[in-house]
């Protein structure tokens, strides 16, 4: 009897592990909600603004920066010689920072190896 | 011959009728785009600028105005006791003026009877 | 006076001019949904069969036709030693045919110079 | 010194808590990429298998198994005399199986008092 009650318990999330879980639904949300956006120099950082604020409007954000990386914007759009492009992870970093339940998650997104990697970068308070 | 030939410049679109299916891609773009984004009073601006700012690089686009209803979002988070929600289409009035090879077109996006309908109001320049 | 009717007038768009309107929307949509979906060779057939589906449900729409382009997908893929990226114009062929009113309107979208290009092809009945 | 690094390890994620990062963002991913996809009895069964595929292109994805809630749409549809409505998180209910590094995670999104409720379920091999 009791081992079945220590096989749920042994599965049931932690509490990190649950933060980290709303962490990785902000990321998915924020990547897939505004990528395709219609993006130049000039709407960049509107658009940087905006994600900010729509996602620090989920339960949890306690903290969102958006930064539309000029240099690769700039060089793409030099070399289709076109006025703007699509919002994709290669122009974008970003960091969140989220707290539940007392517990703080530190997460990233940027580029590495030339995909845009999000990562988990520190859990505190567990 | 000639029969041919006819049946085939009859159907060839006209200036106007592009610039119109042009106006008609910007709102589908719009919609479909922002629709989703997370929405409170306090991120209503920004993502008003941004969506201006980001449709208004798409090609021909001479002027987007986009307006969140204060009254209609309020109303529903005091219903629903929630501090956001979800861009939809009963939240949004939406302008946008194109101008394409001569011809301007306006056109406007509101609620008519429960539905946001997406209206093309005037074809100038034909 | 009637000179204000008659420029009045002449700015009301015909119904050929907003049957070319609602064909753009659909593109417009279709585009800005899709873009951005998870895409691989195994997946490609049924965001065809889903795309086609959900923008035929859209007023007017009497068919729609979706192909991701395998070649291009494959090439891609094969590049990045992935095995699957996001679906994006260059993946894309589409044709929308719609009929409002009485009109028919036939419009595509395929790669051009590199660029996804949305066309409006025939407009029938006008 | 070495309290330096102790610190640095206290927060440094546990392959769990990683695990849980990468299903949150697949939940925020399908979220955002697929909501707002018009939608009706006819098209619900190729929008559920398209998400399944789409979704489980995202690496760790072992299985995805999305129901769109016919009751709901019927019912949704019936009121409001349409024949086509937007796929939202109440006519969604979804199971994301993934593994990670030895690590399977169980997340669930049903509707629970009237919101779609994202779930971290079981954590299974930590």
């Amino acid at each position: 009897m009791t081992d079945e009650t220590e096989a749920t318990d042994a599965t049931t999330p932690t509490t990190a592990e649950a933060a980290c879980f709303e962490a990785g639904i902000k990321f998915g949300s924020l990547y897939h909600q505004f990528a395709g956006t219609p993006l130049s120099l000039e709407s960049a950082a509107s658009i940087e603004t905006a994600i900010e604020e729509a996602i620090e409007n989920q339960p949890h954000c306690t903290d969102v920066t958006v930064t539309v990386q000029r240099d690769a914007l700039e060089a793409e759009l030099a070399e289709a010689t076109a006025e703007y492009t699509e919002l994709t992870g290669r122009f974008l970093e970003v960091e969140i920072v989220l707290e539940y339940d007392g517990c703080e998650v530190h997460t990233r997104m940027a580029m590495e190896d030339g995909y845009p990697l999000m990562r988990l970068e520190e859990v505190r308070g567990r």
